[in-house]
């Protein structure tokens, strides 16, 4: 089974400032994820996805870190794309120090069982992913009643929004997460 | 009714670059579409969502222009998102020469008359767009059969994720179009 | 592309009652809308439809003529259906007074902004239009709550109706709407 | 439990001419139907839609009449109306001359054990019942490649769209079958 | 049309337990219904699906018989399942002594008109039939709102369960109901 | 969060032939899975489960062990049951010798990739699992174009009817999955 139907690009093949970048996070990680090689095939197109996901998921202020990944498990999980389930799952299993909380909101984000402010978020995400037409003042007045700032709930809509595109660029390629992620995070010390 | 539900940002607010870009677009068309000034809260995303998006629409090669719009009002007439049917079937009704295109494209994707190429363009959109995770190598071999080019397909595959994004936040905002949108392009001689 | 499936019957063709009655119109409007040769091919049927058409759309009593219009747009647009929102989205422009109302009802009924009296009466007719079978009392309690009386229900409920049957002929016969309609009321002074 | 939410008209109350009409049908069957007194709240639309049923209903040419009703039950099953499922159910099971038809047709349309041309009917009624916007040309090549001619598809079509508004009617006014339909054309010899 | 699609088993052919478990059914019935010929193919899950069945419906305490039918008829309905709304319906008839409530039940248990205990059970019943994902903490809410004890709850929740097993099994097998069913229970002395 | 919304029950507290039952397999798997403890409530409904479940997943012709355990993870993925996707997905990884499938087929079992008989038997699950009602020949002739038998067939539906009732029990009863599940058959010897 290939990684992505589209082929994957070698780091050498990338422009320098894609090489330093992803060099950095498999540096880190101990591994280059697959999107960014799969994504490589555009330059462009990989650099712009970048900006915008970092843009979003590693903002200071309003959601925790832990919470940005949960938007993202959550959407992904409703959205049945595997890529990104299993390769954020791994991320939200250590962002939140919680080696189960990951396949119980991929698996049923509807009724993984959350605090208030957690469940608020997800239920904002799902809201959004699925049925965006059917989104209105309802879900927002309810995001508002659980504490979400204006801020908060743009970065739960637009992570939303991010992964409703990551999603569909990884089933389009057929996209196959590295091996490495199926483990991260699920042995007590991680 | 406001333009958007978190307001909308000044081009004087707005980093150098961003205003300079979104100046040369406001110079063509005449006017500076909603969606610039929305997204204009948070200067890092509006700069990659606009990196993003030239990236897929302005490519010479592959997908005609027309085309790639053909895309962004199936795909957004799909999610019902009044924001971009709006603005971008405008934008289609002038790229593809044609008073009507866009109405019929918007109103009913599945069965708008098209010639073969754009019919199995607009089909390989909407296959990914509303049940991604049932996209598979049948709609892959729809597309190849009509003559789509691997590239071709993953321009379509990659507009529609990008407005799977797009489509949302405009929901999100509860975007309105600009007024001039409703009318571009409608007269026999635009 | 033909403007239906079936062909389209002369007037010349068509009985005499018929003939006067679709030439009133013709000389209102400037031209004869597609729907009646469409179903010219049966006479008995034509005038039936025609027969029902005018019964609920042109009471003078409890819904306003535009509040009529809005079902049949909003249903027409929840159906997908592209000869009912062009044609009757150009009726909605003139007859609300308003340019942009169409293209908004059409695109997204369930959260176009509306004043309560209009979401009240949309949100009746999208309840019945795609799921009738989960109409019930609390659709009704709500509609009730926003002042509609049972007769202004009757009528809203009657117009999803009828136009659940109409948007149903138009794409078995794959109707196209004609040219005029796509323009009509769009212009500041219509 | 009332018959309709809207409440019965009395048959002294309407115009001679409906009064005669039912009456006829009374005779024959031994009781009004309830859509009668139902919709006789407003006599123009009862003998619209009265005038529309029997000129698609009562065709010597083309379907036979227990095709008809047999696309009346499988539509109103797929729409989940007791009132048309128990009404024209008694009239299938009479006109087909088969005591089991109508329960297996209404209960699961999709599946119901049927010969060729009876499925072929069937399946084009469902196309268009509950999604129409997905109904295009691939519908019609498997009616026609079942032997349907374009007055036989046009037939189906039609009373889909017809009992498209009925059902919603039904279910609007939750109206009650008459008892008398339950048990009609069950016995062996009826 | 056969009985099932994968054959039926002569009573002579099971073992003796079933057989006479089997006998004493078709004694107080007066004939064997087709579910057990059936699944008399295998006859360790025949034993174990009658155990399960006789645990849920026999039982004294709690939810009436004619309740636990109520559920079955629900669901099955709600599934589409023929066999199992005409054999159940039967039973239903005769346990509520009501020999209108089974058609109406299965054409639409979502608004079929029942007393306040009665819709609670269905609409748990229901919700739990068709979307699981979506059951919570508000359905719940609902049947002690309702006054459902916890084992009435888990009787609903059971019941339900059972027949999502059951109405697939019919549907595997294309299983046909026995047509004694189809008038069990519609006479005004049954 | 408690393991089940109606409480456990202690093996002590079961009768003999249960908790000998239960202790056989708490001995191989080293702990008691908590849909023991949570069907105990009731040994009548518990016992015929388990009857079922070995009757159909300890065969030993026709599908293999981790075949029939295929059956279950993608018809509980497609379901959003957590116990059983997270449960099941352990003992999967163990009889397929294969760490990464379960989250595979867990997350979209539509298009996880498969060799041909194992797609068809997922494919044959999920169309029985979600949309009963529109299971039909189509189903079986591709089934049966993959080279699975009569029996095969059989044993593919009965699992998926099993697990329709078992992913239902365990939304009821808000079931969690132990603990030891979610890292069994994870590590590279296991």
């Amino acid at each position: 089974m290939a990684e992505s139907r589209f082929g994957m690009t070698e780091l050498d093949d990338l422009p320098e400032d894609l090489r330093q970048r992803i060099s950095e996070v498999a540096q880190k990680s101990g591994f280059v994820p697959n999107i960014f090689r799969a994504l490589g095939r555009r330059p462009a197109e990989l650099r712009a996805f970048l900006d915008y996901h970092d843009a979003l998921m590693d903002r200071s202020d309003g959601l925790s870190k832990a919470e940005r990944e949960l938007v993202v498990v959550a959407t992904s999980g409703a959205n049945h794309c595997t890529y990104c389930v299993v390769a954020h799952g791994a991320i939200l299993r250590i962002r939140a120090k919680d080696r189960l909380i990951a396949d119980q909101v991929a698996t049923n984000p509807w009724h993984a069982h959350l605090d208030e402010r957690r469940r608020a978020i997800v239920d904002l995400a799902l809201a959004l992913a699925r049925t965006p037409e059917l989104f209105g003042e309802a879900d927002l007045a309810k995001a508002r009643g659980a504490g979400l700032s204006d801020d908060e709930i743009w970065d739960v809509g637009s992570i939303t929004a991010l992964f409703a595109a990551s999603n569909r660029l990884a089933h389009l390629m057929a996209l196959q997460p590295n091996v490495e992620f199926y483990t991260m995070g699920r042995q007590p010390r991680d």
